[in-house]
């Protein structure tokens, strides 16, 4: 019989449910009651900042300077960037009153916009305004901006996290004085998603570009990172665009060259958000809940004391105050400082303990009279099970903390790479044995990794089956053969999945 | 004759246009094509994020998680809470479709929302339904929230950072099983905000209560620190409201207390916004442009290199990497890491000069051949005349630049001190001495620190002035002596000035 697991149903039975039931039962967000927003809850804010602070560090690091841009964009700036129209103008979130007042014993809006305002959907087109007016000069190149935002798209079928109406994210948009350089600014920024995404989030990612058909709006080139869930469907994890000259066409972003003649500047706009917390839950998650790689969790650790006589009480807090301050001194992650939380709130111990399972935090101590006898420390280990409680001497444990959590966070990446690598089909090579792959749409199915020709008619042949080309990853064989779909020679190896 | 300054018109000629014109050649912030809104450019951007960081870790510090709520909040929970809907329900964007479609060649909002959306103003109404469902228990208190946040509330005077339609802030909301707590909350929010202003910014502030007449909708008291600008204006800096248990029974915010019995929570909420970059440059701007407390500054130093000759291009670049790089090892503030930027741009060096002149860097090096071959530093303290350049041995020059900046922190707070102090009257004694005083409404006038009898009908003598209560300090003297604009007794000190 199995054993009863802190979640309900566990991700076999269903895993649909298993997610949303993670969200609620660790803390991590829940849905407002405004249809398609979230609320996003200390321990899941928690673990956003983590990954910030880790971006934002590497985005100025690279030379970006952050800053900030109107919530609303008039109607007009959308209008100019015909495709962008084409890709974005469905829904959105339109602003068409500016006041508020009582009639008939409600509130009603008043003082109608004469132009509608946009909340904005992504922030090229607010941008670019400015854009065309910083930049002049060749001297003025590149210019490298970032924003931390939260934008809005209507949705009609929400999913916390993963495709929420608002959500929080950073853009960043960049110009430049030539082609090449904007080409290499779109794909170090991928470079640095792979890198805090694996480094840090431990999911593994495949980079890639997208095909023709699932590019931006108004993009020359979409790259991305796309992360394979435990259901096996694929998480597009960030993107990086090419923007060419499109968007500068379309604002005027004009300097004058070395030469002093006028050039349209090369542009790139590249995106994470919080759906990357969705994608840690469920490349992580387990049946009891939450697995928090350390180095995105809130806390590493937490220590919870017991005691059953009160005359145990003062020393165990004590011990365990002691404790927590000396773990706060050691560090991880290359110098990381260990982040520890006393639990002494007025719950039991045991309520405690589960709560911290299902939240995934990475460490949990439970510390009793008989540890303080023994000078030990007992700790649970997430990755392991929730009965394998481990004694470590104090001095001990306080040294090698930073290990542990270091060798946790290689253990979850393994994992999830080794998950990966068993679920990517290489042996499918034509279109029966495609069929037979996706052919039930309610079961798991593998990545397929296949070759194809790159035609439109070939990607109408997938929407049966709910699967869409991921990307043509920048691992590429560069052998012939014939296309997957079609049987016609194939140009590209492409990654075909279900998807979020 | 007076020296021409790098901002027209200077503070004296026309303070308000000087402002403008410092925002401008500061690079701090911009009006943007839609009404009331601002572009916070990345220097402007970059003195919020040190404000941020340092205020973010004092909030975190004293117990407080960060979290976030939505942007839209449904009519009907604003229409709960009748006192704040009074106050509020006025000019806020008002969310009325969620589609756009192409009509005629344009694009036009579609897709009708049942019940209206208002762009958050501030956050009490949403932050409230949530706690009712987070707290049961009396062991689930207190809870403490605070949220970074973009708010909107529409701006019919909009004046960069001071009053723009949307500005970005946070607001700190609590809970509480006693009025006492809740109390000593909002009390001690507001000492942390006077802590980070006086401390960071340089800027000194009155603390105090607000007369009832200003209090925040639906507060039982709101607190605040009030700064003098060098018009004399004031300028609110940030406000904390003791809420009482108005909020917790319009959203049935209730726990169940030690003995079993049901209870409203009590509850707080507190917040400072973008408006502090306001008030840092009207503390601290000169007719040069902006000056920066080294504390909040983006950078702490800029180095400028400078050669004539091709020949010593490299020998300078060499030597200023070396001692950017030897800089940014240093600290200050108490641990502070020193931020350093080496300007290598292609402007000449006179146009780099004034550009950090004007954005109010603290320190600015200009570096060329004879500095090499002397083996010094030569510098301008943004404190002194844009004349005055120090020169100084590059050892002690690196070893002693945290003191020197914390030595600019400390003149910089000091001076607006002592302007404050030579700009408070206590000798204003009657109704004849106040209109004196406040008689021209465009001429500086000095805060009155004088006897208020609590009065309304003495609040609407004020309003020819364009005068206002600014608080009733925390410091009383607790003497008795009649009221300044009645005659009657007086019952409190109140400060009485123009303001922001």
């Amino acid at each position: 019989m199995a054993a009863k697991t802190a979640i309900q149903p566990t991700r076999e039975q269903d895993y649909p449910k298993w997610y949303q039931n993670v969200v609620r039962d660790a803390d991590l967000a829940e849905m407002a009651h405004v249809r398609g927003c979230m609320v996003i809850k200390p321990w899941g804010y928690g673990i956003w900042e983590c990954i910030q602070r880790r971006l934002d560090r590497r985005i100025k690091e690279t030379g970006h300077d952050n800053a900030y841009f109107p919530l609303f964009i008039p109607l007009e700036y959308i209008e100019k960037e015909a495709e962008h129209v084409e890709g974005f103008a469905k829904e959105m979130a339109v602003v068409t009153h500016h006041r508020l007042e009582q009639q008939d014993g409600g509130l009603v809006p008043t003082a109608e916009l004469e132009m509608p305002l946009i909340v904005r959907p992504t922030s090229e087109t607010i941008i670019g305004e400015s854009m065309a007016k910083w930049v002049q000069s060749y001297r003025d190149l590149p210019l490298k901006l970032n924003q931390w935002a939260n934008v809005v798209r209507w949705e009609l079928r929400p999913r916390v996290f993963l495709r929420t109406t608002e959500f929080l994210w950073q853009e960043g948009h960049t110009a430049h004085a030539t082609a090449e350089e904007a080409h290499e600014e779109a794909r170090q920024m991928l470079e640095i998603y792979r890198e805090v995404v694996e480094e840090w989030l431990a999911m593994p990612v495949l980079q890639g570009e997208k095909p023709e058909s699932e590019r931006f709006p108004g993009a020359e080139r979409t790259y991305c990172i796309e992360a394979m869930m435990q259901d096996l469907k694929a998480l597009q994890a960030g993107t990086s665009h090419d923007l060419g000259q499109n968007f500068a066409r379309a604002a005027k972003i004009k300097y004058l060259d070395d030469e002093g003649e006028e050039q349209f500047v090369h542009m790139t706009s590249w995106g994470v958000s919080t759906r990357l917390v969705g994608g840690v839950i469920m490349t992580h998650g387990d049946d009891n809940g939450l697995r928090l790689p350390p180095r995105i969790a809130p806390y590493q650790a937490v220590v919870v004391p017991i005691w059953r006589a009160e005359e145990d009480r003062d020393k165990v807090m004590a011990f365990v105050e002691n404790l927590t301050e000396r773990l706060n001194a050691q560090t991880f992650a290359g110098g990381e400082p260990v982040r520890v939380y006393l639990d002494d709130r007025l719950y039991r111990s045991v309520e405690k303990k589960w709560t911290w399972i299902k939240r995934g935090v990475p460490l949990l101590l439970e510390i009793g009279p008989r540890d303080l006898a023994n000078g030990n420390v007992s700790f649970l280990d997430r990755t392991k099970s929730p009965k394998d409680y481990q004694r470590m001497p104090v001095d001990e444990f306080v040294e090698s903390v930073g290990e542990i959590l270091d060798g946790i966070q290689t253990k979850m990446f393994e994992e999830a790479l080794e998950r990966r690598r068993a679920n990517i089909r290489t042996d499918v090579e034509d279109f029966e044995a495609f069929e037979n792959h996706f052919r039930n749409r309610n079961a798991d199915a593998a990545f397929v990794l296949a070759k194809w020709c790159e035609g439109g008619p070939c990607e109408e042949k997938l929407k049966p089956f709910a699967v869409t080309i991921r990307c043509l990853p920048f691992a590429q064989s560069d052998t012939s053969g014939p296309c997957v779909l079609c049987g016609e020679d194939a140009s590209v190896d492409a990654v075909f999945a279900r998807s979020y």
